[in-house]
C-alpha cells in the first residue's frame, strides 16, 4: 500500500462513525417526493446534502426545476483542472412512501442500526448509496487535497415520483452536466458476494385502458344481463393481450427485440442463479408467461405486459351490485432494445380498439413512454468501472441488466450521450419500496472504496 | 259513489296536505342504515312511523332485532275481528346513502316539492310508498271507524343494508306476522301509465373470487414477466365464466331454469316495451350477453353473471408498477326459478378452481345466496290485488317480474308461506339509489286508493 492509500484508509477509519451518524441525520428527513405534505421535507433533504457537499469542498446549489410542482435539483461541482476528465455522480434524495407503516419494526424515519445494517426508508434507495459517493469525494479532497478528476454531482428529488426534472435539466442546461462519464449506484449487487455492472435497463410504456358502457352506473338487478359491463369487457381485452402462458399478443411487439450479445448471454449462463430458489423467494409454484427463456433472460431481455390495477364499480366490503358506467385498467409493458415506445404505444392503442367488444367503447391513455437503455459495455469508462468494483469488492462484477426503467438514466445517457457506469451497493434483499428497508454498512464502506478507485482510474486516463 | 266512499274521498281531500307535510317530516330523518353514524337516525325514523301508526289507531312497537348490530323492526297491529282475514303490510324505513352529494339539486334530507314530485332520499324507496299504505289504513279507520281486515304491519330498517332481521323475525316470531296475504309496494309501475303486479324476483349468489400469487407485492421492473399476476389470472377466469356474447359458462347453470308460463310470456310480448328506447336510455349501442331472448326476458327470466369490482394492486392516479400478491373480484349471479343458490355457489366454486391457471391459487367466498321467488299469479289474493290496482290506476296491471333480489320477500313469502301481492307506486325514472330521488305525488294518492281498494276486497272475502 502506498502512503497516499494508507492516509486515505486512516481517514476513513477515523471518520467511519461520523459518516454513518450523518447518514442517519439525512435519513431522518422524510423526503417522500410523491406526497405533497412532504414538500418542505424534500427541500430540507436537498439543502442537507448541498450543505454537506459544500463542507466537503465542492460548490453546491439547489436548482429549482422549470417544471410545475417539481422538487429542486441539487447540483454540485468540483474543478480540479481543465485538462482532467470530468465525472458526473447521479443519485436521488427522495424516498418512497413508508406504507404500510404497521409493518415496520422500527419507525421508518427514526433510523436505527440493527446488526450491520442501517434500517430506514431510503437507507439503500438511494440516500445510503449516493452518500457513499459523496463521502468518497470528500475523503479524497480531505486527504489528497484535491480530486483526480473534475466532478459534477446531480442529486434529484423525483426519482420515486416519476418526475421529469432531470430530463428538463439535460435539455435546458446540458453544459452544467457535461462529463466524460457518469458514475451512479442505485441498485443491488448481483448477489451478496458478486457486484454488478449494469449494462442496460428496460424501457416502459405505462397506459390506462378505459372502457365505457352505459351513461351511468346501473343496478345489476334491473340491468344485469343486458347492460354491457365494462369490467367484463376489460377481462376479455386483458386476457387476450396477455395469454397466461405465451407471448404478449400485440402485433409486431417482438419484431425489434434484439437478443443479448453472445458475451452477455454467456455471462448470464455462467452466473450463479437458482431458479428454484427464486421461485421460493417469491413464494410461487410456477412462473407463467413467455416460454423458452430462463428467468434472468425474461426479466432482463424480454418484453412483458403486466396489469397493475383495475378501477371501477365497487370494491368495498360487502355486496354492492353495481354495473359501472366506466372501468379502467392500469397496464405496463417493459421494453428491451431495440423496441420503440412510441410504436408499442401505437400498437397497444390499435389492438385494444380492435379487441373492444360490441356495446362498449375503449380509450387508451399513455401515462409514460421511456425507451430501453443499452450501455456500451466495451467502453473504456465501463471497463474502468468494472476494475474499480473488482478492487473494492474482491470479485469481478457480473454484467447484469436491470429489469426496471430509469427515466433519469434515459435522459442522461441518451440526452447527454455519455457512457454511464451504473452499479449498486445494496443487497438483493434490501426491501426497497417495502417496510424495513435496510442498507448493509460494510457495503457502504465498499461503495466508498469503489468510488475512490473509479475516480483514480478515470483521473489516470487524463494524465 | 256510495256514501262511505264519498266520505273517504272527502277525508283524503281534507288531509292531502297533512299527509304530504308529515311525509316530508319523515324524509328529513337521514335513516341511512348502512352508515353507523346514522344509527340514531334509523331509530328516530322507526320511532316516527310507530308513533304515526299509533296515532292512526293501530298498536305499534319497536322490536329489537336479535341479530348483532341490527336496526329495530317496527311492528304494527290492528285487530278488526278474529273472523276477518289478515293482511300484512311490508315496507322499510331505511334509505340508501345520498352520495354523490354534489349532484343533488336540493339537499337529500331537506325534502322539497318540485312540481308534482317530492324530492328527497327515500321519497320513493320506500318511505313515500309505505306511507301511502299507512295513510290508507288511517283513512279507513278514521272514516269507517274500523278496518275491513285485521292488519299486521312490518316496517324494517335494513332493506338497503343487506340486513337479515326480517328473516330472523320470521323464524323467531312467525305468529306475529301470520296473515292471509301480504301487500307491499316497493318498486315502480311498469310504465308511467301501467301499474305492475310483480309475479317474481330473481335470486342472487354474490361471491368474491380471490386469487393469490407471490407472497408479497412485487415490483414489475424486477419481477415482471416471471411473477404470476393475480389480476391477469382474474381476467382469464372472468372472461371464461362470462363470454361477451353467449351463455354463462358454469356447468349445469341453465339446467333448472324454468321458462315463463305461456300466460306470462304472452303478457310480456303484449307489453309496450321499446328495446331501442331502452338502449338509448342506458346510452349504449348494443346489449351483449345471452342471445335469443328479448330484453324483458333477459332481465326478468334469465340468469346472469356480472362483475362488480376488482380489488388489488394500484388504482390511484399515476403510474405505479406493482404486481399484487392478491387480487379479488366481486361477482354476482342473478337466479331465476328453479335455480338453487347452493348448487350455483358450488358450481361457481368448482369452476373457478378448474379455471385457475398455474402458479396462482383461487378461493371463492359466498357473501350472499338468496333463491328466486315466484309468486302464485292465479291465487285469489293476487287477483284481488290486480283488481285493486286497476280500480286505482284505471289500467289493468302488467304481470311483470323484478330483476332484483329482495331477501325480505324470500323470508316472508317462503318463510311464512303466504301469497304476497307485490306492487309499486313509483315511476320508472324515480332515481332510486341515485341523486335527486323523487316520488310523484299523484301516485301517492293512487297508492292510497289502491291500498284501500285492496283491503276492502280482502275484507269482502271474509264476510
Amino acid at each position: 500500500m502506498d502512503e497516499a492509500a494508507g492516509r486515505l484508509q486512516q481517514y476513513l477509519e477515523a471518520r467511519r462513525e461520523t459518516f454513518i451518524r450523518e447518514l442517519l441525520e439525512w435519513l431522518a428527513i422524510p423526503s417522500v417526493s410523491v406526497l405533497p405534505e412532504h414538500r418542505s421535507d424534500c427541500n430540507r433533504a436537498a439543502e442537507w446534502i448541498a450543505r454537506r457537499m459544500r463542507a466537503a469542498g465542492m460548490q453546491a446549489e439547489l436548482v429549482p426545476s422549470g417544471l410545475p410542482g417539481a422538487h429542486p435539483l441539487v447540483l454540485g461541482r468540483y474543478d480540479a483542472s481543465p485538462g482532467r476528465p470530468t465525472v458526473l455522480f447521479y443519485g436521488h434524495y427522495d424516498v418512497q412512501p413508508p406504507d404500510p407503516l404497521a409493518e415496520w419494526r422500527t419507525p421508518p424515519f427514526h433510523p436505527s442500526i440493527v446488526g450491520q445494517d442501517v434500517v430506514a426508508r431510503g437507507a439503500s434507495d438511494n440516500k445510503g448509496q449516493i452518500w457513499a459517493l459523496i463521502c468518497a469525494a470528500r475523503a479524497m479532497i480531505a486527504v489528497d487535497g484535491r480530486l483526480p478528476v473534475n466532478l459534477r454531482v446531480l442529486v434529484e428529488g423525483e426519482e420515486e415520483s416519476g418526475g421529469r426534472s432531470v430530463a428538463w435539466m439535460v435539455q435546458r442546461y446540458p453544459e452544467r452536466l457535461r462529463a466524460n462519464t457518469v458514475w451512479m449506484a442505485d441498485g443491488p449487487l448481483f448477489s451478496r458476494q458478486i457486484p454488478a455492472l449494469y449494462t442496460g435497463t428496460r424501457g416502459m410504456v405505462y397506459a390506462e385502458i378505459a372502457v365505457r358502457g352505459a351513461r351511468t352506473d346501473l343496478h345489476s338487478g334491473m340491468y344485469g344481463g343486458v347492460a354491457p359491463n365494462p369490467l367484463v369487457a376489460l377481462a376479455h381485452i386483458l386476457s387476450r393481450l396477455r395469454p397466461w402462458i405465451g407471448q404478449v399478443d400485440l402485433p409486431g411487439f417482438y419484431d425489434a427485440v434484439r437478443a443479448p450479445s453472445d458475451e452477455e448471454a454467456a455471462q448470464w449462463k455462467s452466473l450463479p442463479f437458482d431458479e428454484a430458489a427464486f421461485q421460493e423467494e417469491m413464494g410461487v409454484s410456477a412462473m407463467p408467461g413467455e416460454p423458452g427463456f430462463s428467468a434472468l433472460e425474461r426479466v432482463w431481455a424480454r418484453p412483458t405486459f403486466e396489469v397493475h390495477g383495475i378501477r371501477g364499480g365497487f370494491t368495498g366490503d360487502g355486496a354492492k351490485t353495481v354495473i359501472p358506467a366506466i372501468a379502467s385498467a392500469k397496464v405496463s409493458m417493459r421494453l428491451v432494445p431495440d423496441q420503440d415506445p412510441r410504436q408499442v404505444a401505437e400498437s397497444l392503442r390499435s389492438r385494444v380498439l380492435a379487441l373492444c367488444p360490441t356495446g362498449v367503447s375503449a380509450e387508451v391513455s399513455i401515462l409514460q413512454a421511456d425507451p430501453p437503455v443499452q450501455l456500451p459495455i466495451h467502453h473504456p469508462m465501463l471497463r474502468a468501472g468494472a476494475e474499480a468494483l473488482e478492487e473494492a469488492f474482491g470479485r469481478e462484477p457480473a454484467l447484469a441488466r436491470m429489469g426496471r426503467t430509469l427515466p433519469a438514466l434515459v435522459a442522461i445517457s441518451q440526452g447527454l450521450g455519455i457512457p454511464v457506469v451504473m452499479t449498486g451497493f445494496g443487497l438483493p434483499d434490501d426491501r426497497l419500496h417495502a417496510p424495513n428497508e435496510k442498507f448493509h454498512l460494510p457495503n457502504f464502506q465498499r461503495g466508498i472504496l469503489a468510488t475512490m478507485a473509479f475516480l483514480r482510474r478515470i483521473g489516470a486516463t487524463g494524465q
